[in-house]
């Protein structure tokens, strides 16, 4: 059995099972998403791509835009955005401000809201325009102008983003947010709006599988070290507190938003995005993640 | 530039290197260890072996046990061992009681001392005669005799190991001990106790590049989706709070132990043993970190 | 309406409403206690004595004992004690290890089980023959030899105290155990199982109304000032994380125990028992604070 | 001795001793006062007054106009006001959002910044010009039109007051929040600039002395159930996280600013007011702190 076989065979077996998870409802807009959309699509990195369901249908990539503004801060600073932001799991929710309070305002990593919104606060330092720098930055990566925030969608967590808005002025107590606090929340609401379907995504996340070079001209994107780094913190951080399960199950680096999207990275081969937009109790997309632990069960492809 | 000329080379930059580190110093009989000790020794799945420094003088193996009770016990019991321990980093001190108070007497994973001495409990009333089974386990995967417990080790941790009588007792109150505590800290103890030197214990966890069999013979000593699961757990919480910056910068399974000593596990290809005492302040042995971190910024190998 | 006739009409209400507490249940011998006793006694220091309901049944003082504890450690080392145990109100559950492990083994308060232990220690440390002599100190303060330990209760409470031996022994991991925790347990598990009628626990705490003097021949049990700082504690600490609730309700120093029993203290006036086995979600009397609330509303009398 | 010579005497005492603490840094324009100053004044419900010292010049009451924004909420809305914010001690440092997070965004009590914050915008939403409306409630209680806020100090504060936002948001998230944050931190932040003297706060807190009725024409300006609870949660929760300490060795209600003001009220006697501005390590006054443990010893005078 090929690989367009397996994902189709597993498209059909994980399509019929009893959807146990709920939409995301404090966003008023992503609640509207039709909750039976399922896609998948799969590139990989000699240029094979196939897709299957829902795979045309655009949706909000959500936090998985944060691997993407990572990748924007990491390589123009550095290895010194490590003083500004940690690389360890955080172990609870991923809206905690506890560990905060304990770190003196130092996000344990990039990936949950805090460390994102630092990320954001470092982007508008360096950058000349930043919603439009970086939207050129992710559009160059997979050559696809395409991709496009959404107003709506932005506005629409702006509206109920108050725990954003501590978090961010939490952070600014500690000194560890430079601009204004109201720049950098928006900033940071509209990455997370960014739009595009199953297939552009996965086509964009292969510089990860590629050591750090975009596909269509090899060009370097980040540094194969930053490549390598970004897919070991998407291993231990990428699932908010079920990363390990994620690791432990899956076995790939990854990343899940709210949006239902999540999407895989196996380093040297490809990368896979499976969107379906109701999530379980962690926040993950429910088929999202029976369909990748089904997945690397089957062609006994992981990293381990 | 060859393997066995790259270790030698990095063991030589890195044995020049100040030693900021201290060494454990909470057990006393681990206090008496000669500091400056240095040993490397590299087994790969195709037989080649190579060692350095200190590679044939014994040590404490201490945590790094307790990926080999796991081992024995998610073998004996499956899945449902995963009901009485999860499989998430902690993101805290290795030996913090706070998540357990939170979730109930569940440690996070087998590789906190909770955690283990949850194991610790599984195999007491799994064993028939648990020291002697665990110990015949053990030197079955690798065929050798030589591996043994140390009387003085268990006994000294035992007489300032008030910590983890608490933890067990607490784990008890939440009915997620069965066995009597003594009994199982007794065991407990023993297992961290284990001796042997770098080039045995390399060998030893050969199963783990191996698909879970053992080199000699190619029995299956777990399944090849144990294996995985096993070192997914040693990439995510392998390394207490600092699993998080070993897996970013090293990039490769791994378990570390008080008495000095890593052993990284690279899939399909080898398992890599430093040992040296001193300790930096997360409890993991400060060259042995330098160490693997040149090694696969040199090599360019990891499963990233 | 004097105060007779007060106690016995609130009696009678109160008497009256739904029980929505629960039993104690896990001491099992405290579980076997008949749920519908409901006795209230008080005492003043102007030597007037009224009891109603089951007021000469004896029941199980567990925590209340801690206030006696304290006052001999008190006594006999002065102000030095506090640097063993805090005099902050925990503002978690009772039986929580989170601060132990921020505040480094030294427990908020004596009046939560951690601090109580400590106390334990302190007067393992100090007395000849701890259990014998506590005993003693405690019937000489009201002249009276009818006050017991239990046996039933003190090895109930030991046969499930897992917890308890885990806040002892993770005390020790700090250093603030001095002695064996098998004996300061011994001792700690003793000290609550004191067993006495209303009436008598009524007449003991009267020396904390009485400016720290016993009644029957004015003598100094402790100092004035130690008796205030006492009531203090009584005050910010006696009722777990319901003592803000305590206070601000009733207005009296107090302590309450899983037995039921609830002593309030109106210095220079009175002290007042009541005992209702059932209790609140936070361990309190739930008829024991409903008769208190009333008392001190009705009597406008409060420290406030 | 009188009252009048133990003040001027412990005045001169404490006045002398070496000022271990430091001067509120985080509002700059806090850290502009004369660190030397040091005022006490005393009212008594039979019309005495005495004072000595800085006692004439005005400050910063900071957090010590919480127990006046509590009496208005309160004595409008009653018991219900406790649905949205606790009664308990916090148990941690003032401005943690550790428990925020655990108890779903009510706060603990309405002494700490989360609870006063509750209490603002309960405030917003019953008055109609709120700032006016409240300065005119607190000159209404003792005759005093010469109290005003500082623009100064609420502008300082307001610059620098990010950790308040973050609190403001994070209680809206938990939907504990009504009206714009940005309104209630306006208000919030003049209520705490409200100035005065230490005679005039004396006089002001003399109605929690006087069972809720102002002095002058004893109008009942809160009832007297709701005076006696306000004094109880001053004396659990009115010095942070040393609420306990306060209790324990000064035995009065009381309440703390950051300007360096410490009123104390002892229940149908007097109020106190200390004035020195540098502060312990608790965020208290290091003088006043002093002067009130000297007060109550030498006077033998305290609740307990």
């Amino acid at each position: 059995m090929n690989l367009k076989e397996i994902i189709e065979d597993i498209y059909e077996n994980v399509k019929g099972i009893e959807q146990k998870g709920e939409l995301a409802s404090y966003i008023p807009e992503l609640a509207k998403v039709n909750s039976e959309n399922f896609g998948v699509h799969i590139s990989t990195i000699d240029n094979c791509n196939f897709g299957v369901g829902n795979s045309k249908d655009k949706f909000s990539i959500q936090s998985i835009a944060k691997v993407l503004s990572l990748s924007l801060a990491y390589r123009t600073l550095g290895e010194s955005i490590w003083e500004r932001v940690g690389v360890e799991p955080s172990g609870t929710a991923f809206n905690s401000l506890v560990q905060l309070e304990t770190d003196k305002g130092i996000p344990r990593n990039p990936f949950i809201n805090a460390g994102a919104i630092v990320i954001s606060d470092i982007l508008i330092s360096i950058l000349e325009n930043p919603k439009e720098d970086f939207l050129a930055f992710v559009r160059s990566i997979s050559n696809d102008d395409g991709i496009n925030y959404s107003t709506e969608i932005s506005q629409s967590e702006k509206n109920v983003g108050f725990r954003n808005v501590a978090l961010c002025n939490f952070i600014k107590s500690f000194d560890n947010i430079i601009n204004d606090p109201a720049d950098v929340l928006d900033l940071y609401f509209n990455l997370c709006s960014l739009e595009m379907n199953s297939k552009q995504l996965s086509k964009l996340f292969l510089f990860l599988a590629n050591d750090g070079r975009r596909l269509f001209d090899n060009k370097q994107i980040i540094t194969q070290s930053q490549s390598k780094r970004i897919n070991a913190l998407m291993l231990t951080c990428g699932f908010y507190d079920e990363s390990g399960e994620f690791a432990f199950k899956v076995g790939l680096p990854g990343k899940s938003g709210v949006g239902g999207a999540i999407v895989a990275v196996h380093p040297k081969h490809y990368a896979l995005v499976v969107w379906s937009p109701k999530l379980n109790t962690k926040g993950n997309s429910y088929k999202g993640m029976k369909f990748l632990e089904e997945f690397t069960t089957r062609t006994k492809q992981s990293i381990f």
